[in-house]
């Protein structure tokens, strides 16, 4: 039986480079200068690449005081009464994309953190031959520069969900009040490359999921699950997409039951699985939980990642993990034509990161009933792929880049001109501020891609995976 | 890594009870005398209890010779040509319930079969203390048994479609042109004994279709696959039931889209899972399928089934694997209140167990086209829980048994009063003709259950498992 692994206030270290950092513990820039040689290089491109606009030490002392600036958010209820105890929240799959960056900004707005992850998403770089285009720090490592650089503990619990053990002892240790559960393969492509991973996309996002609602049920009945699901459930209907549920009068008579679902990948489907089930749960048990059906994520810098670049966020532009806005910044930047999939028309909800972190802050603060089911869609913009191609072009002109587009055979099955209209108005309401594509393509995106180039490699940037010649057999070559 | 192991012509015998078979081969009733003393009473009590009503090798041979008979079933299609070979089906899970029916018919109507199973609803019984009210044979038997008396060969497949080395290596072997898939956990209180037991269910069902659909795509593209559903995908909504596909006008647009589904329990939700599964692969990979939204079967014997009791049906009457108006039958014959579970409002779709087999042979007769994935709803007649304890207490007091009928705490989440309306015309225009249960509720359930009460546990009879209550933690007495 396997113990969960409780890794606290950088007492855990398993690895020689861990033990270094454990004895000559630093601080970067404002706070003080590392004494390791070793990572010197790794600190002063942060100080120059990523300084935060006012101090890290002052901004998350300020977000722990200045509660009254935000009234909407969370913070307040987390931890802004002095005299009550923060909230705890445990991030499943906090070392992610989205989790990395909901886990820091959680903690930075003075809720108390727990992330639990089996690491596995690094994993499937080393084995498909692929990297981020951001150098990223260990687990470890990013949560020891994070105590370092605000004082702030995140726990860290390494283990995987599907394995029940593991998840109780986090449960039972840790009392969370809120699970934020972004901890599955969240990328369609990899679960088209071959048989195995597409059984192990809907296993392992299937019995995670339902392995935390049985930990809520049996450790924290007052939990509010926030489930992380994919606008992706809903396919392309060809009427308005609705927030979950939808009011259907049929032979005389009427009932809100449930959107209907398409969806396109077994990954996709994993989420539409995980739905039904929450769903059923709530029912069934009184859990409470968001199912935030989120769209096509951008950008990587948020607020906490820009203080140090060991707290960095992954950025991926290949062609199985590089969500599509990512990858024609990154194809912009080292000169590769933007590879438009087919007729281009395909129309998804996207939305810039730092929205990922605001979204995630509101549901929490303002959780679901017991026993309800709620949806939030989580987008702020639509767009077509031919629109971004656009949009990323003259972009680029502005820095001086010739950026090309190419269409490129699709690889996957959808449709390429559809109608496309999702709504997305629950988050808003909920004070959601957002940050438009317009505002950010060059700032956030297409200026970190140029001072990354030097790291792009152009072979992972190419689709590699195709949804009709996929087979039974295990590929065990790079993608 | 596993291979499957491949049982034909009563070669394989596995135990030494088959072995004594295998050496002294005989046959019952009308062909010839058991040899074995130990079968003695077996044999006798199948010549009282079960006797078909004509001799069963003549109605064996008509079976294949008589195609014209009826010309809206598979059996022209399967065999009926005397030029072309039969058609063959493999029946995924054909040892169980519906299995076994439908194996042994199409076998009788002249297809080629199959069975594939792990055998492991056997070792349910053995795990949570249950049995079926009718003796069943070993499968080993039970093929040998109808090689007897028909001359037919059903080929036995013993594994787990978990396995795909052994799932393919049984599709390489057999090349079917159809597979019917019932090699899934079906019970609805199962799901829902303990965790582990839900995560079985979903595990197994779902992993299990998704190898089905890759062994297709990579050994058999023209296979057709049958795959039974449950009409408790839909739940219960407040809106007229439609098959598989709902056209919803909103917003001024339209547009026809998977019927929304509110399954209560962890074996429904697998059978949703599963439904979107197979219609993404149908899309991506031109996959031909037909998905079969069964009702709640009633009833044991088929013609088959009848002609010998070591042909015997199961026929489960336990809280856990025993459907509702098996489960009356056998408390109207052992004199027990029918137990109805809460207000008794809940109302369902019903058929007689030769409804399903008849069904499943439409299916296979009239396959779906490459890519389609076609939902029928599989059920005759629709009844709420208080309408059938009404009729078994009439037809109990036409045998002279007085019927008592008392409420349950319902032991489920489910509305006990509710519309209904679920439409089920397809498999009608296919040319079904439906055993209506006003004519089988005596005869093939009543007098059956009356006939073989001396076997009821009436410890098995009360509803054991909670919705609400059920745990994390396993359960490891019998419930």
């Amino acid at each position: 039986m396997k113990m969960a692994h409780l890794v606290t206030n950088c007492s855990f270290s398993p690895s020689p480079a861990v033990k270094t950092y454990s004895k000559s513990p630093g601080y970067c820039c404002n706070v003080t200068q590392f004494q390791s040689s070793k990572c010197s290089n790794l600190v002063l491109k942060s100080c120059t690449a990523t300084r935060p606009k006012r101090p890290f030490v002052a901004r998350a002392s300020a977000a722990v005081q200045g509660q009254t600036q935000t009234p909407l958010t969370g913070s307040q209820q987390a931890s802004g009464h002095s005299s009550s105890k923060p909230k705890k929240i445990m991030v499943i799959g906090g070392d992610g994309y989205c989790g990395w960056a909901t886990a820091l900004h959680l903690s930075n707005k003075g809720y108390e953190v727990a992330i639990v992850d089996n690491l596995v998403r690094r994993l499937f770089d080393h084995q498909l031959g692929l990297d981020s285009l951001t150098p990223i720090a260990s687990i470890q490592n990013r949560i020891r520069r994070w105590k370092a650089l605000t004082g702030k503990t995140i726990q860290l619990y390494v283990g995987d969900i599907c394995d029940f053990d593991f998840l109780s002892e986090a449960f039972k240790s840790f009392e969370p009040d809120s699970a934020v559960h972004f901890g599955e393969q969240r990328s369609a492509p990899y679960s088209m490359i071959d048989r195995s991973r597409a059984v192990f996309t809907q296993h392992n996002n299937v019995i995670g999921t339902l392995n935390v609602l049985f930990a809520i049920k049996e450790f924290s009945e007052e939990c509010h699950l926030v489930k992380l699901g994919t606008m992706g459930e809903y396919g392309t209907p060809n009427i308005d997409i609705e927030e979950g549920f939808i009011t259907i009068t049929h032979n005389g008579r009427t009932d809100t039951l449930p959107y209907p679902k398409q969806a396109s990948s077994f990954y996709h489907l994993s989420k539409v699985h995980d739905s039904h089930n929450i769903a059923f749960t709530c029912k069934a048990w009184g859990i409470r939980a968001t199912d935030l059906n989120q769209g096509v994520v951008y950008g990587v810098r948020t607020d906490e990642t820009a203080m140090h670049e060991e707290l960095s966020n992954r950025f991926d532009y290949d062609g199985v993990f590089g969500t599509a806005l990512n990858r024609f910044c990154v194809q912009a930047a080292v000169g590769h034509p933007l590879t438009v999939y087919g007729k281009g028309g395909q129309t998804r909800g996207y939305l810039d990161i730092r929205d990922t972190v605001q979204c995630v802050e509101l549901a929490i603060a303002n959780p679901a009933k017991p026993g309800e089911f709620r949806v939030f869609n989580q987008f702020t913009e639509q767009f077509s792929v031919n629109e971004l191609a656009k949009l990323v072009t003259a972009a680029g002109a502005k820095l001086g880049l010739e950026v090309q587009t190419k269409s490129v055979p699709n690889p996957r099955v959808e449709a390429e001109e559809h109608y496309y209209n999702a709504k997305h108005t629950k988050l808003m309401e909920l004070g959601l501020e957002p940050h438009l594509l317009s505002d950010s393509l060059l700032d956030s995106l297409l200026n970190f891609a140029v001072q990354y180039k030097d790291r792009v490699d152009t072979a992972q940037i190419m689709p590699s995976v195709s949804w009709k010649k996929m087979g039974a057999k295990p590929k065990t070559v790079s993608v």
